[in-house]
């Protein structure tokens, strides 16, 4: 413990005070990064997975890059659009489950926490395995270590966010801004050398590819939808910033949904860029190097890295500069969901849906059981698929939209009846702010004119019908690829938050007591000690049961060797202890059984009355000790806890060992 | 823990009494395959060893393995003549460890010890790795499931052992006879085809046999002493029966000699007859199959297997029964170090080299913990050498002559003690029975004449001489070969059995009291109740609390939300609880940290006073509702141990599923 506790200061910094937690409210340019580097990094691979699927059909439909590649954008801007109003309303944090509990009711919330704890998930996995992509694009010859490197990633992530959120901010503004630099000087080149004549072309471009099947008609048309479905993880982690609302520097909602709109600004213009210089320098990407003729086994660089290979020529240092920064964002992208998933679980744990511990913040004001369970599940998604990046995004989009669809019709809900109630009403989305960011005020809750809402309503509601649209369009071309262990785990969350609530419920419920009921002193409590020799424990506990003034005290011995029940006995004569002495008999050679039995058969276990079990117990002070002491007695409690009118005390004897650690952390605060 | 019960009758069967001892004891037919599997079985693989090892010289050298062969069986006779002495003189069980604790003192024993405890784990991993290679050589397409299979029968062969030791000999009898009748018919099937004219060769006998290096001189001898200590596999497991006295039937001692006697008749033949097959044969091995010409990855038969196919010829039924008998004889022989193993830690834990949990016997009248320690260490060795058996076998034999050597010097020291004291006097070893067996006697120990005293002397001083010798032998050729990791583990071993004894001697020293000293009552009990809210599980607290007329009473909560401590005020008031609420605040959102500091500044946790530390705690019956309870509680209880004049009393209140379990659990006499 001594060793711990301060390898965890070192490690996740000193304890913070309630009273700081305005300290880290987040100015725009911190926030941009820490709220957005997911879909901004998202631009690096979406235009990649609609070449892959568009690749199945051959040279003759990747044309079709450039609708899915519109439509996107189109959707994009929607979604920032239908976001921005949720800002507003939900001052106090609007993410989609929020915005669907108080709209659309508990199953409709359940829903969009399954979904959100899912593409948590999901965003920190798909964001670590494609910037390790990017890395072994730059380095071919990491190829074969790429699980290891996502899980250590995954790990530092973890630990970033483990000291905290401004902290972590700070840290993610450097790559998210050199990451958007880097890709406008790509397009600035891009542009100058080709208005100067230049034809530039992909590494690729010569490389046949290979029609899988021959797509027409319908096919054809699924096989585009699906390109754009595969595309839309450009839109992955939108929700982030509307959810974070509190954690923004006054005034909350305005400086949201500007950031919001920035990001949504950024986003658009980099994935149409990249999607552009994708088309026209030709590159050409396959699941499979062999559909592009080429040997099994070749390493493939991204999409994104042929372009700045391609557009950087010579100029080697920029393009391992790109490679360095899309690494860099889009494994801090995961980041994200570092903010995000322990503020959800603490919600759900705070209406019992999820363990009580996920509620509690730890040290450094976040939320220290969410992010390890975080990092655990992703953890797990990487190891499971390899890595490999194809395989996961499969997994990744119909969450989103299922949260998106469903928030969007919560807020449609929400203008309804603020247009329902007298114009000047406060927000109802209020109320969640003290609960879910306690010392947060909720700011920007003024009143609103009632042609505002009709506007709000509007956009939320063509928001809504849209992100609905896609989430069938998903659904249809994506399930039999993966996505269908999605359509399975939701439900199973979501049946285990019930459970968990039910649970909960069912325990309030047991231990609910009638008005009036009080506390009143117990008819009579018998005392047992187990003593196996006399010595200062056994004494430190006869002691400590005197003091309780018990009805009747007994000491109790296991006779599990006659010879040294003899020299007991012997001994407490000797030391003329006025405590009765009884020998348990032990046929099966165990301590905890007849000790078990005694405690049961006792005739004074009965009505009113109570049996206190003292347990002298050894407190050492290193961990390697451990085993060395205490192995029956921990049985035993654990039996004895399930006896009827049976209380264990444990009488701690410390030794020098523990006296040492003692002193040491009684000098620290956290003792 | 109701399955985990239900679970463990199933699988261990039902308890044994103490009085039932009497009944596991072992009649010699089943005493011999019980602690002989070992010895005997590793004649499928002793020969093999020596020709692995001559096959780096070349063909030219393979005619070395006759004088191995023939250096092996004169040890192997020897070895047995001078445990037989051991027998007779450790009636309650000789082995190297007791016979060098009372002759040799606390070093050699607990060199002894190392070497031993080694031993049984290696003898594990060696049996079963070569008992599943015998299942290869006959079914190829197994061969790379090696890891998977030896640890699968290492787990069954625990389960057999922790249903206790008779049961499990009955198992045994049967493949350790049809082992030694499949042999023996092998041989006599070769005599006569070889009498009738018939011309045997091995398959692998027209394979080339490339010579690794050149040897000649000095080198060349080292190389036949190598094999030679190869071979010396054939030996281990010896100790056994010498060690298992007490569990035969009576005469324990005459009983135990013969049956070493016929081991050893037994052990030597069947080596010897299988290395004159190998030899007349020409059977070829090496570890690498390109060493034989063969392409890389050819799996490559046992030298048994070999000899088998070439000498049973077309009746495949006798060739898949001899490799049938010899994989079970092989994984049984395992069993001798379930047996001898725990036994040992139990020992040693009685001594308090070993952690007491050893000690104890658990339900089956057999060593549960031992039994598990041993199954693990063999695992992790077997997947860490990943189920090779001639790396593994590098390991194995330094420490059986170590104990070899040390129990023969005993054993020397013993008689000449015995010729010192007047005739008639009885075995200074007879004071171990009853110790290490409880409830066995003594048997076999009449005074002997001294002439008989002279002749054991003489044979165990040989025997320590010779197996001295060998042990340097084995040390020389060996140590750079895989054997130096023995060499290191087991001064590790030693100085950690040291630490633990000195752990308990400090300990015990620590706890020691003045002659006289007895208990008092200490000056005040000052009671803190932790509460969260008013409900059952806190009445029930306080009622308990009130019970144990307390100097003062406290109910205490954490102001996590300032929301819910005003609800618990008013609460606290209507239900007009007179005891006083104090409420503590929490700046670092922990409940754990104001409650830790609460009692740490208590003016009134001084001198003789104690502060008692009241927890209501939820039992549960399901493990899965175990994370959703309790966790703060656990945190601060660990926390609580080690300050001053702090006891932590967990006042349970038992959920209704709690409840069921308990009820059906008490209906049991193992309640």
């Amino acid at each position: 413990m001594r060793a711990g506790n301060a390898a965890k200061r070192l490690l996740v910094g000193r304890p913070l005070d309630s009273g700081r937690l305005g300290e880290t409210l987040l100015p725009k340019r911190i926030a941009l990064p820490v709220f957005c580097s997911d879909p901004l990094s998202s631009v690096a691979y979406a235009t990649e997975e609609i070449l892959l699927i568009l690749a199945l059909g051959g040279l003759a439909v990747l044309h079709l890059a450039w609708y899915a590649a519109v439509g996107i954008v189109v959707l994009l801007l929607v979604v920032v659009a239908s976001y921005r109003q949720t800002c507003y309303a939900y001052p106090g944090g609007g993410g989609a489950y929020v915005v669907s509990a108080e709209n659309l009711g508990r199953r409709a919330a359940l829903t969009a926490a399954s979904a959100l704890l899912i593409d948590y998930v999901m965003t920190v996995a798909v964001s670590v395995v494609s910037g390790v992509a990017a890395i072994t694009s730059a380095a071919p010859s990491l190829d074969g270590h790429a699980v290891a490197m996502s899980v250590f990633f995954v790990v530092v992530l973890a630990w970033m966010n483990l000291r905290g959120v401004r902290e972590s901010g700070r840290w993610f503004a450097a790559p998210t801004y050199a990451f958007i630099a880097v890709v406008y000087l790509m397009f600035a080149v891009a542009g100058i050398r080709m208005a100067t004549g230049a034809t530039i072309r992909a590494e690729s471009a010569a490389l046949p590819v290979e029609q899988v099947s021959t797509y027409s008609g319908l096919a054809l048309v699924l096989l585009g939808l699906r390109a754009f479905a595969s595309g839309c993880t450009a839109l992955t982690g939108v929700e982030a910033v509307s959810n974070g609302v509190p954690a923004f520097a006054k005034p909350k909602s305005r400086n949201a949904a500007m950031t919001l709109a920035i990001m949504g600004g950024l986003s658009a213009t980099m994935f149409f860029g990249i999607t552009v210089l994708a088309m026209v320098y030709e590159v050409h990407v396959a699941e499979d190097p062999t559909e592009l003729g080429l040997p099994p086994g070749t390493p493939m660089s991204t999409a994104l890295a042929q372009i700045g290979r391609a557009t950087f020529g010579d100029w080697h240092v920029l393009f391992y500069a790109l490679q360095a920064v899309t690494a860099g964002v889009l494994i801090l992208a995961a980041n994200t969901a570092f903010n995000g998933f322990p503020m959800l679980a603490s919600v759900l744990g705070r209406d019992r849906y999820a363990p009580r511990q996920l509620v509690h913040r730890g040290d450094r004001l976040v939320y220290s059981n969410g992010i390890v369970l975080l990092a655990l599940a992703a953890i797990t998604l990487i190891v499971a698929f390899d890595a490999q990046l194809t395989r996961l995004i499969q997994l990744y989009i119909i969450g989103v939209f299922v949260s998106f669809t469903l928030s969007q019709a919560g807020m449609v809900k929400h203008w309804r009846r603020e247009l329902a109630t007298p114009a000047g009403a406060t927000y109802a989305g209020a109320a969640y702010a003290g609960a879910a960011y306690a010392g947060a005020t909720p700011a920007g809750a003024a009143p609103v004119a009632r042609h505002t809402i009709r506007r709000r309503l509007a956009i939320n509601a063509f928001g809504a019908c849209l992100t609905a649209v896609v989430l069938v369009i998903v659904l249809i071309t994506k399930f039999t690829h993966g996505a269908w262990l999605v359509v399975i785990a939701m439900p199973v969350l979501y049946a285990g938050m019930k459970g968990v609530r039910r649970h909960y419920d069912a325990v309030a419920a047991e231990v609910a007591v009638a008005p009036g009921d009080r506390p009143h002193t117990l008819a009579e409590n018998h005392v047992l000690v187990l003593v196996a020799s006399v010595n200062a424990t056994s004494l430190r506990a006869l002691s400590y049961a005197k003091t309780l003034r018990p009805d009747s005290l007994t000491a109790v011995t296991v006779a599990e060797d006659p010879a040294e029940v003899e020299v007991l006995r012997a001994t407490w004569e000797a030391h003329g202890i006025d405590v009765p002495l009884r020998v348990l008999s032990s046929p099966y050679r165990s301590i905890v059984q007849p000790v078990m039995r005694h405690v049961r058969d006792a005739p004074e276990r009965t009505g009113d009355s109570v049996i206190s079990v003292v347990i002298p117990e050894y407190v050492v002070g290193h961990w390697w000790e451990q085993p060395l002491h205490n192995q029956s007695a921990l049985r035993l409690k654990t039996r004895l806890l399930f006896m009827k009118n049976v209380v264990v005390i444990d009488v701690p004897y410390r030794l020098a060992s523990a006296r040492e650690l003692a002193a040491e952390s009684t000098g620290t605060p956290s003792a």
